[in-house]
């Protein structure tokens, strides 16, 4: 009977799909930062302007020239002329001299001639015009100098990086209002199989609702791609060939949620490997679940066939279109996966040789956490509707013991 | 000069935050289950199918009654008379009687009269129309049984979660095509200041790009709600007074950054202490940085005063509004939040008593992570742009050393 010649390690798996890539795309478009949240920067982005845009200060207090407060203390303070109040918002409209302060509110612009803030909880006032200070400043103190954030010609985001609240914010201060980015990936479903029927049909006996379309779909919005919904095909070569080279034709990647029986799995990578060059490059991956795995590049687009069940499609969504989808996308600077650290609550065996990924609900217990591993049967759906995350067991491993640390990958929200 | 009366710690501020607000708001709105992605569901799903549908193997194999293959081995098979293969898709059109099998393949609807399904590779096929059987198998080995997965009135998610792709497809496999959940909270956002003009207007001297409205806008729409923009308004009380009257009234929660001056944040708190009962809950709390911030509940709906500074801005963000944006979502069962376990770099001080919050860079060191932390002035906007997470210092310890473990809360994507 058919089975898979040789079983390849998932990270090696990957390796070679990456490396079977041609070169990236790398046309881009603009947008409006504000509207730029989670895209892909396209270029590194350069500081026209510096940040702050002026002597600045961070404290509410009296601008000063720190060489007059030289010596000042409690029992000695030393008295200082105040010559005005700096208005928010605006320049003022004096300077500070030998001997001068200036009332000054955090943000406000330091005065010309002032070097330095003195704290208003460090100063009281001894007459109408005038103020005592008991704390001497140094040069720059409480002050942020023109250009100290960020200097003009800076690069300050990088090209590849994913845009957050935090860059977009940085972006506005520096009036960088457009940012060329890259164009969402489009990546096409298929999904097969004679038994499968859309979710809104009512099955009839044999029959099952189509649900790895929406669950990829969904993920591979929130990896930062565009889902295309390529339909239902029956297991059928001539009608998956004729889909296939539709879906290569108008997207950038294609997965196919093929049949799980085996002449399923077998067609469909004969089908996959008519489609470009260089075809077919992985056809099993030691990995449990998700091993029938089919990865492959078709003139430089990748293809996955995929577990037509639904928890081992999820599993290797996580493990192999993620990554895909993300450089697709122009990701090349990807921040370091969180994960939480917990207890294994019970022994779990594992076949040496294979990763494992299984299950779990974390559960808090005491100033940590327990993960419970799921146990399941292949095809049950509501497996990973009721898991907070997956572990992975590594292939030297035959287990892993009941109060062992585990790291719990979270599905993500 | 005034100060805050009394320091709150931050866990203790956000309780009392919590504990004034009212009733929750208990409406709801249908959505189709494919659109309703990162959604609150507003009550218990309850199934109205078994999942599967009918007996269903897993397997690529044989249909058979489990007791025929008694005592079955390599070296005294078992034969079976074929008397059919299941359609995919479809039921059989036959049954399994004593001494007979039927091809079937994963997925497939069980024949009437099997009980269990023995996998391919443990057949042989002898004649044409006859196999070995090399294994025993039990009753149901290899097999879902009707219901197995879920049964008729189970209910399969539970009021107050968050759907994910998982959940969404265990929904879609039961034909439940459409959801009641919570509609999103409206979240009204006012900055505050002089000296603050809209990101596309050049800054004259004295003035600074608003870029907090943004940067909350991003994670109020991140963790589940809808930011309606209220414009930038000078430092004046009456006009604060209006604007927030008409916040309150159009929003279900108000966001304001307030100018960071004293004399502000103070006008700022009486202000929202007119607006509804209780009024201001907290003025300060002891936390770094963002001190300065103000709790509020006016007549059922949350206000929050935080400081005009972005990165104090950010964090007390993710510290309180997040949680109470989720809330008013209607989440009731979070998830565990990740993080990521690293050594910290260098030795950090704090002050004893005080909630620290450092923004770290995460750097991957042999087999773990390193967390460097960042080192700002206040007002500086471009320290979180170059931060992975942020580090906790809790207000017992003085500081953290080199070296030691520490969790890193990462910044939402």
């Amino acid at each position: 009977m058919p089975e898979f010649i040789q079983l390849i390690p998932p990270q090696d798996a990957l390796a070679r799909w990456f490396e079977a890539l041609g070169l990236p795309d790398l046309s881009h478009e603009e947008l409006e930062t504000i509207h730029s949240l989670n895209r892909v920067t396209a270029e590194d982005v350069i500081a026209q302007e510096p940040l702050p845009a002026f002597h600045r200060t961070n404290v509410d207090g009296y601008a000063v020239r720190a060489a007059d407060t030289h010596g000042a203390s409690e029992s000695l303070p030393v008295y200082l002329r105040i010559v005005g109040e700096v208005p928010m918002g605006d320049a003022p409209r004096f300077q500070v001299s030998l001997g001068e302060a200036a009332l000054i509110h955090t943000g406000g612009m330091l005065p010309e001639g002032a070097d330095a803030v003195v704290m208003l909880e460090q100063t009281q006032t001894s007459r109408m015009d005038e103020i005592e200070v008991y704390k001497a400043v140094g040069h720059g103190e409480n002050v942020l100098f023109k250009g100290e954030d960020v200097e003009v010609g800076q690069m300050v985001v990088p090209a590849g990086v994913r845009l957050r609240p935090e860059e977009i914010g940085g972006l506005l201060a520096l009036g960088i209002t457009r940012v060329k980015i890259r164009p969402l990936p489009r990546v096409g479903i298929i999904s097969s199989g004679d038994e499968v029927i859309p979710p809104h049909h009512v099955p009839k006996p044999g029959q099952v609702r189509d649900i790895n379309s929406y669950t990829l779909a969904s993920l591979v919005e929130k990896v930062g791609g565009t889902p295309q919904f390529l339909g239902i095909i029956p297991d059928s070569p001539d009608i998956l060939e004729e889909r296939l080279a539709y879906a290569l034709r108008n997207n950038d990647m294609v997965l196919i949620t093929a049949g799980s029986s085996a002449s399923t799995r077998d067609f469909t990578a004969s089908v996959i490997a008519r489609m470009g060059k260089p075809g077919v490059l992985v056809h099993g991956v030691n990995i449990k679940p998700g091993k029938p795995t089919i990865l492959a590049v078709c003139d430089g687009k990748p293809v996955i066939g995929m577990p037509g069940n639904p928890v081992s499609a999820l599993v290797i969504a996580h493990l192999f279109v993620q990554p895909m989808v993300e450089f697709l996308s122009g990701l090349r600077l990807g921040r370091p996966v969180p994960s939480l650290s917990a207890r294994l609550s019970v022994n779990i065996a594992s076949q040496a040789g294979r990763e494992d990924y299984i299950p779990v609900r974390v559960i808090r217990e005491g100033n940590g956490y327990a993960a419970e591993p799921i146990f399941y049967k292949s095809n049950f759906i509501f497996t990973l509707a009721s898991a907070d995350g997956l572990i992975r067991i590594p292939p030297d491993a035959t287990g892993i013991s009941a109060g062992e640390p585990v790291e719990v990958l979270f599905l993500r929200n």
